[in-house]
């Protein structure tokens, strides 16, 4: 299976690695508009570096991956649906909502599979809670509550075209709380504050927040954001329902314990979030490889589920501007 | 040290037994209104059994605890005021808030010790946080997060006079904040659903809610409540700070684990908060007789923090009724 | 009911606080041969305070307690007997053996209520293991593990005519092997070493050791011995079967968790077994009381199981003096 | 760098797909006297198969893995000597002690680099350990404990010709008591038991032992062995020290913890040491492929450590057969 990663950065340079190991799939093509960047990553994977999307497009693939700038993700991935490419793209699908509205009919009415890659999902312990919920363990979902702290901020400058805190980070648990649930949420509020990096406070973005929403059963949801986390990459997911409770562990790095007169201790957090979610990324692949040869994209997180996360980000972002709760009609109103 | 309980209940249960116990102190005297109720106690613990407030305080007091029915308080705190007997009061101080403010200011007037029963504060856990805190462990505080979950709601009857989800259960962890962080929040927000029993929706009162609140530095503070937990009383608080972060484990009552081939397992958390807490309530008591013994209060939770939990309280039923979030000037406001 | 504590030492204090608060019982006579130690216990909880064992026996008891100095038990346990008052003897029961078994045949004989005090049986983890194996949750046993690590070793002074190591420490925990398994040893091994204490290879004592014995079924246990722990007092026990296993957890005193850049930490392990057994001494004297007024020590250790922990004791210790290992024949053989 | 994997069997397998993903390393050559293995193992990736083991050592090989049968060891580790190709070889280096000798000492002389298998050491848990203890956290070693449980026996056959219990299982342990403390103990001892499968009994082998023994400085060692463990792989490793303990966890496969009304739990141990270990073999293998290419095996297990852990697991048998303690007078004697 000949796919193409589009766009050599870092998440570009975790995909590559990914498919030189699959089984099933080659990285036939490199795409980035940097020659220098295709180039290097085509060259460390053994593959071959170009640099507009059509050249890319054109090389007889079976599917491409899409992890250029933020802001380039809804062209590329209208290109791919002209060219009949299944696609697996980053997030959001495109920062305006009505061409991201405009991509989703175009796929479906293309019947192609394409995917967000919402990479969260293929972490065990959140699929494990998922799993759980849907076989009844704990009866009817009455709370969500995640924290994701991240051991640093991104950089202002990246912050300014991505989607922040609430966009950048919060879609990832948006779509966990509404993938876990089965709900999309009709009200959502935040609260947001500065406290990592005063920047931040310049270009009308946060590095703290509180986000709650509620869903049409009535379940709530809580989100605990922060840009900043002093012992390393912090995220836990916790579902209560009617019948009992779900909570991810935290997963110290730790493989001993030490006893000491002072107390006891351990190794704590993996530093960032690339090495916590590494093994996601591969499963995540792996997803969508069976997709393109199966031609069956259930497995994976939808086009709608990535509009979706991206109108709850907005919502969020509304509700810190005006200081309200924000209503929602529905994913893709 | 000749102690009254006034209020024959199941709160006045644990203090009379505490009393009893507690080398410097002797309970004197039990007080209700039901003449059975008053009698049964002080029978069980060798006292001495009245109807009347009045009659109870006269007897030579050197302190009195106050868990008669909520709606008394004010009244009961007033008397002992008047009688220069110091006060241990169950939350809240009073349900009218002109009465409770004018309660705060005769007993400092009269520089009475008079505290507010806040047992939460005397769990080793949160107390440890707090002290850590204080101590500047983790840097600056900048979220808190509070679940607290009851296995059981009380009945509609006794939530219709009680301070209901936001009041008889979150005043506690409200108090928890300000006191870890030494702060009054300015600005709070609250959803609330009925998802455990529906009659709460008759009396407009919800059974699950979560409440998010911003302190004057910015930090933000996130309160999971629910009226129902399938699998006991689950409470933690967690704070995170520019340096580090500290959380409370669940106690489960399992002291040994089971390996199977099913995977493993233990016996889970307590059934209720008596069992949890029971500590708590010696260490308050065991504060407030030094209070009474040095005259210095400061160990105990005030009347002030009563009334500022209280307002909270009213913020996040306001903040539900209307949808919107609720601004606070301070505690006393 | 009447209780006499027999020896006014740190034992004797802890059963003195113990029968003062329980419900059923009375501290009715100290009895210390020091008439300061004697008269100091007594005036604390209230007591009154006499030398000799005789005057103590005489005072109408319905149970005595003896705690005295180790080589004083068999006296004062054969004075109880031929007064016909139940007794509850800290370990061992008299050093001498056929002494030991002349006691344990009167008292059978007299039909008194007469027990060994082995605490451990009442750790709620250590029962809970038991109630389990006994339940057959995992089957036929196969291993028992036991780790017991002091904080700090007894004086040189006091292990002269304590047991030792393998008698002072490791009858409580040949005691709970045999308890779980309901099964006496055939074959003991040990090992010791002195590395705590030089001082002890002068008196032929040794202050770390691991024994393995055998049961008639075929099951090991091991046990790993230290009068040093550098963390706090250490216990453990792990049981092996053929359906699953169940090992008690470590009791750190941290409740909460740190998490920090250098790690995630926890406040460690109690520092004595004083702190880390106390609950045990409270359940046992609950049993004692039972056992005198029903008349049924089943819920007690018997003499027997103070005999057959003590032959144990003995046969380790043989089996480091002679190099091989020891078989036995019978608890009382 | 051209590798030759030597016994397509299940280790073989393993090293066979640890040597292709290596960056470093081809497999230039599967060897396997069973055709039908060699040709199934060498098409599975994508190299070659041959019968003879000079076949194979002629194929300008820069090392060799030998994974072959338990008993023909010792003969592939001579050729492998005679052909100057730096070898790495499961345990036992040769059944046969005098053989071993030989063979060390040859390939001593010869300068090769030459290691035994042991993968333990390359478990980030024991290496945490060896590490904390060789930097002098916990002080002096006094104690060092291993539990190690199998899911389910090797078969009788197989464990005919393979060392058993002692040396089969045991040996990895051995290695990492000797390579933690620094010291080859000076006697041993063993009491074992047939619980598992009876028809051990039958060849005169045992399914569940207890090993101890002493080093040099008095630290003492137990080792807690089984081949049946209902609840999965378990395997743990603790070091008490005069400053502090160390031990490793258990390694849960459960991502999630459960709270329901009947408890806590979690998904339990990885089935079999195949999942568990995994890792360790891919380490293995990197330090193998470094030591080749630098010449300095110091980072695997020598042969000596092969022997001593061998001397260790037959004075185990020898213990067990003669119910006695077994010193040893050095690792090479």
């Amino acid at each position: 299976m000949r796919l193409a990663i589009i766009g050599a950065g870092a998440i570009g340079r975790i995909h590559a690695h990914n498919v030189t190991a699959h089984p099933e799939a080659r990285l036939a093509v490199v795409c980035d508009s940097i020659p220098d960047a295709a180039e290097s990553l085509a060259t460390e994977f053994g593959s071959i570096a170009v640099q507009s999307v059509e050249e890319a497009l054109g090389r007889n693939l079976d599917g491409a991956i899409i992890a250029s700038s933020t802001a380039s993700h809804g062209e590329v991935a209208a290109a791919c649906i002209v060219a009949g490419v299944p696609f697996l793209c980053e997030k959001p699908l495109a920062s305006d909502r009505s061409a991201a509205l405009q991509i989703v009919a175009s796929a479906r009415q293309a019947g192609l599979v394409a995917a967000i890659a919402f990479n969260r999902r293929f972490d065990a312990g959140y699929a494990g809670i998922k799993a759980a919920v849907s076989a009844g363990e704990i009866g009817r979902v009455e709370a969500v509550l995640v924290t994701s702290r991240t051991a640093s901020p991104p950089s202002v400058e990246f912050t300014r075209t991505s989607g922040g805190l609430f966009g950048e980070k919060g879609a990832h648990f948006y779509d966990l709380a509404r993938w876990i649930t089965g709900e999309h949420p009709v009200e959502v509020f935040a609260m947001g504050s500065v406290l990592v990096n005063s920047s931040f406070a310049d270009i009308g973005e946060i590095d703290t927040a509180m986000v709650t929403m509620r869903m049409p059963s009535g379940a709530l949801c809580q989100f605990d954001f922060s840009w900043r986390s002093a012992y390393g990459q912090d995220e836990r997911v916790e579902v209560n329902g009617s019948l009992g409770m779900l909570q991810t562990f935290q997963e110290p790095v730790g493989r001993f314990l030490r006893s000491k007169s002072g107390g006891q201790s351990q190794d704590g957090l993996m530093p960032t979030w690339h090495e916590r979610f590494a093994p996601t990324y591969a499963d995540e692949l792996h997803a969508f490889v069976g997709a393109i040869r199966s031609g069956d994209s259930s497995g994976l997180p939808s086009l709608e589920d990535g509009l979706a996360a991206q109108q709850i980000a907005d919502a969020a972002r509304e509700s810190v501007q005006f200081a309200r709760p924000v209503r929602l009609n529905g994913p893709l109103d």
